[in-house]
């Protein structure tokens, strides 16, 4: 992708996603709301995207809302803060909200949204790369329960994703490169020549050179949009954009959501599939190799509580065990994901033992 | 419909909906779980119908729990309260979440299996000629909030909903005769001859003779699924159901949702309806009078509030208010409802003022 094809438009299902620089400022024509009036939900840390967003929209904000960002935060307590402030502001069915934010914003706004007068319109504004890779696109919202992570939610997706990378301004290092993992996680599970394009142009992306980011972000945003709107709920291809989240999110509850941010865990939980998949698919060495060197480099990341103690409890409520066990997503080579049904516990615990991203 | 077409069967959009004698027995053959596990949600009260789905689907029940089903305790709380406690017994994502009782249980049940794992199967066994006629039927979950009346929420529709007049069995008078209102009201929308045989078997209606209650309820029902089915939210044809509920609801707010069951204070909105379909749509004065009468015999009910100071915040925060007005729903004749856009809050307060059924 050149400057020249930007902005990038295209569909996730019922979002429209729109991705290139200069976007912050046309917010008013960008977001859809059906009554024309909006509550804004932005979060405490940098407020740059915020603050354009606000401007834009002007006094077609009418509540605004101000949440706390991190995992702890992301309870049902602050979706019902949400509701509560929207329902005293006179929010109505036909009023729409925007959420300005990384991933935990948009989850929370976007499940808020969901059960405002039983479901309102949202569009997200991702302001971290983890965001912009996967949070805001697919519609997937919902919060953390004390049993585990996303356990409660709802699937409602955005009308509108708008991704400028003027929002990522003032993104701390460890939140730029975590959310890389998601980008580069799309693009190993389903579109080998971005992956490939990635690896080539991963020290410009590093650098946060625009071009090379935007073919990333855009591209792993193409790949979930294309996934999720061939189907919406999770009961097939979707499970794929799992890779790397069944010890992911195991290592990130073990952890109790502080020593590893989300991206983090996942890649780890990618390498410990990888190690799986030459295994118990096709993966070659050589892709495996060209995988875990990324994850190298884009880290290095806090080693992840690999306890079997620890870690087997989550994996035992995942969401996505079934009375058959619990499914994995492989790899048979970098862009051809495919999942594995009912993997044993053992083996994963036994993967999370031997994890390495050397 | 004679006792020879029993059970009767239908669908009101994606729901089976099974009405007749001696279901209760049948609940493991009825009420579809993906994993052959049950989650039961029940309430105080009358408990056969709880006790029959209990022994029938035996040990197949990994998590009972009991709600409080009054209208206070239709809350977010609840709902959270069912969450807990499912997610501590291990609740699986093709696990299948039953509720047993009136409108608040399958409000507040339903809405946790729409929020559960981003949503799980449920079905609904109603307990209440409400819930049969209306609450259990077209996907509507949610709670109430101390701004009004169901503003949080779902469109979640449950799998099947099984009606057995034997769950009727201790449901008090008041409660009886209020759901009725419900029943008629779909009769008077979109049946004409439904609301002809049921005026006519009023007296066995009243006595609780099962082949003229399963005559209305099953049509009501059916009624409300032939709407569902063409509409699952509320944007068009659905808003119809809503007949007599614009004031109805005020009534009830205002009147903190202690002095007027649900049914009651629809009564007094449909009474309020009519008299505006008089004036504002085309409705003889004889079918006025017929449907003015008949709530005389399901009554009396206590009297609504109808100071227009209390009443005017409720409208004016109504969720189907939009930047257009509030939307009202008048007959042209007994059969035949539609949707006048825009009633000015004014004719309502004045409609509410004059309120009587004689």
């Amino acid at each position: 992708m050149t400057r020249g094809t930007l902005p990038r438009r295209f569909t996730a299902g019922p979002s429209v996603v729109t991705i290139g620089p200069g976007l912050l400022d046309r917010a008013g024509e960008l977001l859809p709301s059906p009554s024309g009036r909006y509550v804004l939900v932005t979060s405490a840390g940098p407020r740059g995207a915020a603050r354009a967003v606000r401007e834009n929209l002007a006094s077609k904000v009418f509540c605004e809302i101000e949440i706390d960002d991190r995992e702890e935060a992301k309870t049902l307590a602050t979706v019902e803060r949400i509701a509560d402030l929207a329902l005293a502001a006179g929010i109505r069915r036909d009023d729409a909200l925007v959420a300005v934010g990384g991933g935990v914003v948009s989850d929370v706004a976007g499940f808020a949204a969901a059960i405002l007068l039983r479901g309102i319109s949202w569009s997200a504004v991702p302001t971290t790369t983890g965001a912009m890779a996967d949070a805001a696109i697919g519609g997937k919202t919902g919060v953390d329960h004390r049993e585990g992570k996303n356990l409660l939610g709802s699937f409602h997706p955005p009308a509108a994703v708008v991704m400028d990378p003027a929002s990522l301004e003032g993104l701390p290092e460890r939140e730029y490169r975590a959310g890389l993992v998601e980008a580069f996680k799309a693009a190993w599970i389903a579109d080998a020549p971005l992956a490939r394009r990635a690896e080539e142009t991963l020290l410009g992306i590093l650098a946060r050179d625009e071009e090379s980011l935007l073919e990333l972000l855009g591209g792993a945003a193409a790949v979930k949009g294309e996934i999720v709107s061939a189907d919406l709920r999770e009961s097939d291809r979707r499970r794929l954009l799992n890779f790397g989240h069944t010890l992911g999110h195991a290592f990130e509850a073990a952890g109790g959501y502080r020593d590893l941010r989300h991206g983090e865990a996942v890649a780890w939980g990618i390498a410990a599939a990888v190690d799986l998949s030459r295994t118990r698919a096709a993966l070659p060495g050589e892709d495996a190799e060209r995988i875990v060197r990324t994850l190298a480099r884009l880290g290095p990341f806090p080693p992840p509580p690999t306890d079997p103690g620890r870690l087997r409890p989550y994996l035992e409520r995942d969401k996505k065990a079934t009375a058959k066990g619990l499914a994995g997503v492989l790899l048979d080579r970098v862009g051809a994901a495919r999942v594995e049904e009912g993997v044993p516990i053992e083996s994963w615990l036994d993967a999370a033992a031997r994890v390495s991203i050397p």
